[in-house]
């Protein structure tokens, strides 16, 4: 039965609600799939010649698919929600070119487990969103929908314009050094970077075995917790609520004195809101044991990729960017031997991290140097995220404040492996105290 | 120059020559690849209706590919020589079908990492071979060449079989419980598993990220060394010489009394062959915390198969067979919170099994029940494997003895995680002691 009581008002655009939001109205049968999608297409249609944030879309053929969504049962929390997917990761009936020309015609035959699970909870691939080459840092052609000169940051380039677009209300991504908390921060949306090892990579075109991270984007805490309780499989993530306030670990991190104005006046501004309610703000200082680790994040991400792109790299080099060719050959520079000793300083590394967490239930950190730079100067220096990313910790990015150009800027709160579930409800209590501080 | 003296006389077919022999005598050219792969062929003709051990073959390509090898500069330690490779790993300008139905008519347009090095390092495939479905228990039509009732042991069957039989002289396979050292054992072949993390695993079909790992099958240790050695991209791997008599710790393992009279015997035969020049036999005990692993290893890889095989679970379940079914069933029933307690669990595992080296360099342990039971039973039990595969430690089966029916039986060298190269060397050691045990 349909209340048209419950409908938004015509003044909100369908395209423009949460996730949470649709997911709702479409699982009481107050809006349709198809009129959901159609929003968000016309979206596409206004805006994507200038924010080109998708690679690949089928309009038809999401019609289709949500009209048969429309017609079954509910399959699942995400049930009719449109989202775009990284093209990194393959989903059947759509190409897959890992944002290089090598894949170009490329159609995978399966889905990424992500995007498997994904459909499997009712959601529809509304497109493929644009990556940087192979996840690395030769941008692709996506803007920044705040201002078009402006790059998205990377490698989820796509991913996060297409949400902030307010595209679709949900996208995945991956991060390997900080490919999803930078393009959340750039863009100015929540990004969600998973525990290691929580979501399956199956399928998704792999840089690094140690650092490649599934992750997502959304407009809300609560949009990324329920995308993220699918990809996790974990309905503890959408309890966000009832935990009540942390103890705010204040970590700066040993790349401080990179931030520029903008972070640190909204870490300034973070800290003065939240010392109101939180149960405790404390300093976090990182221990001698975790101070080199962007230096072995990059030792890692160079070995490997040198190794993940192997066939490409001997097959059609000339097809590769001139900057991934010097990683490659970086990475080929270092020795078997060097690595294994790099990998036990990650092990050990993972196993110090935990001592982090001794004082507070959560850390806060900056996510990236600033706003976003040109667009013709790259995507950004993911500096703040390349030791979370090593440490394979849980990462938030909270978008509250902006910057002295008008893009938005933020911070991220990181927390215990394994424990993505009280990140979240953290996550979910400190946003609404940071969104506040910033209306006032 | 091609001194015929160099020749193996004629009384020696190509195909029975070991890989170091072979490349050897390529890197000379004192024999040509397509001599070699001419003779690899012809026994594949003679012989694989009844063994089955290959997929798929193009003699014609192989050929093709030899002549271009031979008319080109040496490219690397395996020029010209033809491998096998396990058909859950991707090789352009093959059908990849990983074991199921499901893959049929799949040709993947690129070199899964593994494959992409060996080719680059010169060495040719010769075709895919037969796998278990998805690498679970489902039996393809693969026979034990000694034996044509008996099973090869699965999941890498083909790749160990077509080893045994003198197809080939080298092939790839994976390892997720015993995939590598159960098919290397029933089929009398020196099995090799690296330490987990060290070979890309990018291109090969995963079951389990936590478990997966990549290696090899060759006639002698030196020849599984010198595939190592460009899997790991380390020519540490080939030094095997010189390090001299090993400390060797005798560890039965907690499932030891699975053990039938067989491996009893070998493990004698060995003890008492070995106790002679070892530099010490010391008895290894494993400790309480390592004691519980084969049914970690179980739920961790129930866990993560019910995970990377979603997409053909939602889509194709028809096509799945009921063993992998119900362990897919299994798998999704255990929850997120369990298998976080059960990596963390592994992890805490495989640091404490640092401590099994405390007193010795290598330890020695069974690999197998016995011999190859009967392909209607299925492939053999792993039991013996999963504990050394959850803790990501280097392995290396043994042929030395044989049992009651005449059928292959050996032991497994166990490594320190990242000193595959020390593994290896021991082992070179080890296997000469052993075989001359056997002979006499």
């Amino acid at each position: 039965m349909r209340k048209s009581s419950s409908r938004p008002s015509r003044s909100t655009l369908l395209n423009e609600l949460s996730a949470c939001q649709a997911a709702n109205l479409l699982a009481r049968r107050d809006i349709s799939a198809v009129e959901l999608v159609k929003s968000c297409l016309e979206r596409v249609a206004g805006r994507d010649e200038r924010v080109q944030a998708f690679t690949y879309i089928d309009a038809d053929r999401a019609i289709e698919q949500a009209k048969s969504l429309d017609e079954g049962p509910i399959r699942g929390v995400l049930h009719g929600l449109p989202i775009g997917v990284k093209d990194l990761f393959d989903a059947a009936g759509c190409p897959a070119s890992y944002g290089s020309s090598i894949y170009e015609g490329h159609r995978p035959m399966s889905d990424a487990v992500s995007v498997s699970m994904c459909r499997t909870a009712g959601a529809l691939v509304l497109g493929k969103t644009v990556t940087t080459e192979f996840a690395y840092f030769s941008p692709g052609p996506t803007r920044n929908p705040h201002q078009l000169e402006r790059t998205p940051g990377g490698s989820s380039s796509g991913s996060a314009a297409a949400v902030a677009d307010f595209m679709v209300p949900l996208a995945l991504g991956t991060q390997t050094a900080g490919s999803i908390i930078r393009p959340a921060a750039f863009c100015g949306v929540v990004g969600y970077k998973p525990s290691i090892g929580l979501v399956s990579r199956a399928g998704v075109k792999g840089i690094s075995e140690t650092l490649d991270t599934v992750g997502c984007f959304g407009r809300s805490v609560a949009d990324v917790a329920l995308l993220g309780s699918v990809l996790l499989g974990d309905t503890r993530l959408t309890a966000t609520q009832g935990l009540g306030a942390p103890c705010i670990g204040l970590c700066r991190t040993s790349e401080w004195t990179l931030a520029d104005a903008d972070t640190q006046r909204a870490w300034a501004q973070a800290c003065s809101s939240l010392s109101a309610d939180a149960q405790a703000l404390v300093d976090v200082h990182v221990p001698a044991s975790l101070a080199d680790l962007v230096l072995l994040q990059k030792a890692v991400m160079a070995f490997e990729m040198s190794r993940a792109l192997h066939y490409e790299r001997a097959s059609r080099p000339e097809k590769l960017s001139r900057r991934l060719s010097l990683l490659l050959d970086e990475g080929q520079g270092i020795s078997l031997e060097t690595h294994i000793g790099d990998l036990q300083r990650t092990a050990a590394a993972r196993r110090d991290a935990q001592d982090l967490f001794k004082t507070c239930d959560v850390l806060l950190a900056p996510s990236a140097i600033g706003e976003a730079p040109p667009a013709k100067d790259g995507t950004g220096d993911p500096v703040f995220c390349r030791a979370w990313t090593l440490l394979g910790l849980p990462c938030v990015h909270l978008p509250f404040s902006s910057g002295r150009d008008g893009l938005p800027v933020g911070l991220q709160l990181v927390g215990q492996w394994g424990q993505d579930h009280l990140l979240l409800a953290h996550a979910q209590w400190v946003f609404e105290r940071l969104e506040c501080s910033s209306v006032a």
